[in-house]
Order: structure tokens, then C-alpha cells, then sequence
């Protein structure tokens, strides 16, 4: 609601996908208050010139350098200025602007997050492998230059509005809410002989194929305490988690005098992604109102790490920090993609990971990345002993 | 957990009460981050002498004058100057001190609190009277003396702490919860028939008759919602009630983009208490930390005026603002001491205060007071139509 004498000029790092359409939606509602300069997608260029058709943003990427001339003939006439390729990706990443949201998934997002991050000023992450894979080394580049790091994953920007920088060391712990996933009251029986299309079933949110798998292994809040460790002052034995099936509370950080302070929220991303926006201020979301009559009750359970091994071996790649992460969050990526091929069984995602933890660990490969290299070698080297891994529990799978 | 060079001075009015027990608690936690300088009590010389000598402040005064020999008598030799009556009180509310806690309960806490007040820094509020009857008038002093205010109730801490100052103008709502008191489930017929032991049954908290009587009526929450009126920047409409039994979520903050911020705890004062303390740092208080798992899961509901008619009027006197409040407050007051004594039942609590009010307003008595002596008039002449509606009554009561 804060009126700005200009609106905030938002850079959107992989706009077509659910944070890039919830991204555009809120800068749409509040043209007093935002105006898009940039946008960036993966490939999907006809999409994206759907995008700069209705937002009209100054420049517009795709990153994949092969659908540069295809971008261009789409939006020939337009006055948009178009870029292919990897290095079009940074020079949008770095362009004036006051905010960028770093949205691209994957390993594609790592670059020009981290160009957005080297030029200061404020980046709201919403690429999950920049943290995860190279968190020291990513936050160490915000503390260089100076840059404001804003969480868009609704736990993290839940705990980022009630983390009080007042009061970091009386923080007591923090604490993520998981939903549980579609297999919260499953047996291990049961879950063993999953199928992809039952683990493909979110209760709450609607969210691509690889993060819907990693919400029902519950990897997902493993990665999210790995980034929320990053994020926070705090240390990996101030992080915990508790079930809560109606995703209303998204996260919490209690404090030494008895307080804990909470977010909640209908389940909508577009209120951490208007809440990057418009920090420390706040606008306008479009989206529905809490009301807590009508949900009736909110209920939490502990984690069970036996059925959800992928949680616990998150927990213990965080403490045992340096290169663990890393190799974690590849081997889980692999797994996954074996279990959505049907190559693997369900709980084989959490046997694959911790094969190649072991692997990686006798092999001296855990060591702390120096560089964005070292992660991309570590990052290498535990795909391929997850692949080897997977071939070898070939015809075990369900 | 911040250590600052030197402790805190904190003066405790009204140290012999719940209140006053919790503050001594968490001060005797942290003697490197507090000292107490001063307490008062109304008159209970004998716990006002214990608490001397366990907690050695340099002043003591006793607010009933005709105590203060024997006050003296008792600490002879321990070197605390003593002091009695009001004129005592007002200069122990004005002595050097970083903070003063007002927890004088009833009118007699009211010129103290102004006092503190007046002498700008911090005052944590714990005298209800003062910002129910003249909250108009208080916190204009505060704002002329630049005093800082931090509510101590429970639910107003809670709102206190996740009350965005950067975000004032995108509240949408300020939600007071309610435990619903012991009759939250109760038939109205059965409420009709409710004897005084009944109603000092509450579920979740250990206090007073008066405010006891005031949570069964659900009157203590009307109370609430004028106080947080004048607490922070909103208006009438944008406060509300939820009905939640476990008493968990103190209060809550809506904001336009979606997020709800909320304070979340065990029911334990030492808890606001300690955040008042130590603001804007935080320090330990003592209190069991919250385990939502062991608390399972936490319900909501809307209020029943129909049977809490006590919050109906509140909220009306909130509306009608002016002198509504103050009325109401004192009708409150003669009403709960009535059914107290047997004089009235518990459905005519309302019924006393709906009659003061309609009086006051036939009798244009419901200006806005412009003085402490005109809040002292309007309460005067509501207890005696109170006093009078309830002699009228009399007999027809449970």
C-alpha cells in the first residue's frame, strides 16, 4: 500500500513457469506500484511472447540459445529487445532494475541468479539448487556485494517475515510446517509399491512433477532446511520440522521468551512472491483472505523418518555439511527421475541417495566446494554414481 | 539475549499481583539485564514486605496511605525507603528507570500510569482500566510525552509483536483470540442459571474474580477489542474476535497480501511480560516452550453474541466510541460484583450494562470525556444507574 514516487522495476528470471505466472499476476494488479522490465524463460518461446504480448516488458531472453531466432521472429516489431543464450540470460539478470525474482529451476538458474546476487540490491530466490547446492557460496557473494536475499518458497518467506533481525540471538529454533505430502498416512508397505501418478497427488499445492515427488519422499523440507540454513543465523540444530496437513501455518520461529511467531496464509504463492516485492512494505495479492472459522482446526504430527528416510538423510547431509548437500540434492534428482520412469520403486529414492552419500564419502568427494565449478564436478560425479546405483536395482522397482 | 552495558531499571507497580509475581519472575531470571529499582502495591503490606526482601529494590510504597506506618515498621533497618499513599505512588511511577511495568488493577492504577507515562520512555500497560475508560486521553499523553507503550495483556503483546510498523497501512484485520471461557459450549438456559463458582472456572488461565467473571461473559474480550483501538493505528471495523479454546494463537495481524502473522505460546504472562522487558531484544522468561505436536491441534470459532451478549455491547461502545466505553466499563464493573454476591444472574450481567448504556445515552452522557475528572464523572454516574437497574433487579437472579 506504501505509494512510491516510481514503480519498482522487476527483472522475472523464468516466467513461465508457476512462480514466473504468479510473479507477473501480482506485478499486474499493482502497475502503480511495479513495472516489468525484463523476463526469461527456459524455452518455451511461444509462451514467453504470449507474456511480452500482455506485459509488455522492455527486454525479454531465452535461455536456450537455439530458440534465439524463433524468439525474435515472434516478437519482431514489438520494440522488445530480444537475447538467446546463457549470457543474454546474466545481462538481464544485471540490468537496471531494483528487483529480480530468480525463478529458472534447475541447474540453468544458477548463473544468472548468481549474476543478480554480484550486482547487489534485491534478489528473490526462487530457485531451490542455488541454496541447496551452493549455499555457503552463494551467500557469501550477497554478504560481498551487498545484496538483500528474499525468500519466495512460502516456508522460507513465512519464517523471513517473522524472523526478527532485532532478536537473532534469542532465536530458539526454527521451525518448517510440511503438509506430509500424499503419502502422510500411507504404510511402508504401501509406499513401497507406490506408482508415480499416486506420489504425483498433492493435497495442497499444485506444483511441477520433480517437486510434487519431493513433497511425497518429504526430500522437499529436507532441501528446505538445507536453504533455510543458508538463509538464517542459525544452526542445523535450531532447524526442525513438524507435519501440519493443511498448509495454513507455513513456518514459524520460536523464540527464547516463550513466543513463537508464525505466518499463515490460504495456500497461494502469490502472497510470498507480493511480499518479496514490495518488502518491507506490503501490497495488495489478490489473494483470498484467511479465515480460520472456516478451516475449524489445525492440527501437526512429528515427522516419521522411517517412512520418510529422504527427510532424515537430508537432516544428516545438512549436518554434515561441506560437499553433502551437493551430492544429496543430484542423487535425489536422478532417483526421482528413475522413479517417474518407472525404473525404481518409491522407497529406492531414499536407498539411491544414501548409496551414493556412502559412495561420495568413502570417496573423499564431500569436501566444501570452493567454486560453482566444484559444485558442477560434485554435482557430476554423484549423478553418475546415482545412474550406476539405479541400473544396478533395475526390475526391483514397482 | 542482548547484553547491554548496564541492566535495565524497571519500576513494578502493583507487584503483589499475578502480574506484578510474573514480572519479579522473569527480573530475577536476568539480573545482569535487570534491576528493580521501585514496587508498589494497593495494600498488602505483609507480601509487599516479602517481596522487599527477596528482591531488594531501593523504593517501596504501599498505595493505601493508612498502611504506611506499618509498611515502615516492617522494613525498618533494610535500607528501601518507603514511601504511602497516592502522591508515593505517582513519584515512585516518575523515579529514574528505563521502564515501568503498570499493573495496578482498577481506578487506583490509573494516576500512576499517567505519571509514568508523562515522563515519556517506556511503560508496559497492564491496568486495563486505563486504556478502556481513557484511552483517548492516554494515548495522547504518550504521544505528547513521546513514551513508548507495550501492552502486557496477552493478546495485545501478541498483536504488539507482529504488528508491522513499515506495513501499518496494509492491515487488513486485527484478530483478538478468545478461549471462550467456561461457558463457551453452554445452552443459554443454562448460562440463565449459572452460579459464580461456575463461572470462575476458566479452562486456560489462573486470575482474578473479576476478570474471570468478565472471560465467562466474554466481556473481557470486548474490553480487549477497545483497548487494541487505541493501541494501534486501526479502526473499529478492522478489529475482530475468533473463538479458540486452547488458547495457543494469542492474537493475530492480517495483511492485503495474504499473510496473517501470529503469536503463538503456552499461556504463561511471563511471556509478554519478558517481551515488554527486553523490546525490541529478546531475553528468557522461564516459560515451557510450545510443542504443537504435544498440543495436537488447535480449533476456531466464530463468537456467539446471541449468548455473549457482553461482546455485543462492547463492540457497540467501541463504535459509538466517545464515552461509551467508560460507561460501559463501570456498568460492567457493578454488574459483576453483583452477580458475584448472588444479586443477579449471570445472563443479566448484560442486561445491567445494555440498561446503563441506554441511560447514559437518553441522559447525553456519552460525550467524549475531556479529562481524567470527566472519566471519573461518567464512571461515577454510570455505577449508580448500574447500582440502581441492579437494586430493580434484585430477587430475580439465580
Amino acid at each position: 500500500m506504501t505509494q512510491s514516487s516510481s514503480p519498482q522495476r522487476v527483472v522475472v528470471l523464468g516466467a513461465t513457469g508457476s512462480i514466473g505466472a504468479a510473479t507477473l499476476d501480482v506485478i499486474a494488479r499493482s502497475p502503480d506500484r511495479f513495472e516489468l522490465v525484463g523476463i526469461a524463460a527456459n524455452r518455451s518461446v511461444s509462451a514467453l511472447a504470449d507474456l511480452c504480448r500482455t506485459h509488455r516488458p522492455s527486454r525479454a531472453v531465452v535461455a536456450d540459445a537455439a530458440k534465439g531466432e524463433e524468439l525474435k521472429e515472434v516478437l519482431s516489431g514489438s520494440g522488445i529487445k530480444v537475447g538467446a543464450g546463457e549470457d543474454a540470460l546474466v545481462e538481464l539478470a544485471t540490468m537496471p532494475a531494483d528487483i529480480v525474482v530468480a525463478a529458472i529451476s534447475g541447474a540453468a538458474g544458477l548463473a544468472p541468479t548468481v549474476a543478480a546476487i554480484r550486482r547487489g540490491g534485491r534478489v528473490a530466490i526462487a530457485n531451490k539448487e542455488c541454496l541447496v547446492t551452493a549455499g555457503t557460496l552463494v551467500m557469501e557473494e550477497a554478504r560481498r556485494a551487498g545484496a538483500t536475499i528474499l525468500p519466495v518458497d512460502s516456508e522460507h518467506n513465512a519464517i523471513f517475515q517473522v524472523f526478527e533481525d532485532t532478536a537473532a540471538e534469542a532465536v530458539a529454533e526454527v521451525v518448517l510446517t510440511a503438509s506430509g505430502g500424499p503419502f502422510r498416512t500411507w504404510s511402508k508397505a504401501d509406499m513401497a509399491a507406490a506408482r508415480p501418478e499416486q506420489a504425483l497427488k498433492h493435497p495442497n499445492w499444485s506444483m511441477g512433477a520433480k517437486i510434487t515427488i519431493d513433497s511425497a519422499t518429504m526430500m522437499n523440507k529436507g532441501l528446505e532446511l538445507i536453504e533455510a540454513f543458508h538463509l538464517f543465523p542459525i544452526t542445523a540444530d535450531q532447524l526442525s520440522v513438524v507435519v501440519h496437513p493443511q498448509s495454513i501455518i507455513h513456518g514459524m520461529v520460536r523464540y527464547v521468551d516463550g513466543s513463537c511467531l508464525a505466518q499463515l496464509g490460504t495456500p497461494d504463492m502469490r502472497t510470498p512472491i507480493s511480499n518479496c516485492l514490495s518488502w518491507p512494505a506490503r501490497g495488495p495479492a489478490g489473494v483470498e483472505p484467511l479465515d480460520l472459522v472456516k478451516v475449524g482446526s489445525l492440527s501437526f504430527e512429528a515427522p516419521d523418518v522411517d517412512r520418510f528416510q529422504c527427510l532424515a538423510l537430508a537432516q544428516a547431509a545438512l549436518r554434515r555439511g561441506e560437499g553433502a548437500p551437493t551430492a544429496l540434492n543430484a542423487a535425489n534428482e536422478v532417483a526421482v527421475a528413475a522413479f517417474l520412469d518407472g525404473r525404481i520403486g518409491f522407497l529406492e529414492i531414499a536407498a539411491t541417495i544414501e548409496r551414493v552419500l556412502n559412495c561420495a564419502e568413502r570417496d573423499h568427494m564431500l569436501v566444501e566446494p570452493k567454486s560453482l565449478d566444484d559444485v558442477a564436478g560434485l554435482d557430476a560425479y554423484a549423478r553418475r554414481v546415482g545412474t550406476d546405483a539405479i541400473a544396478g536395482m533395475a526390475g526391483t522397482g514397482a
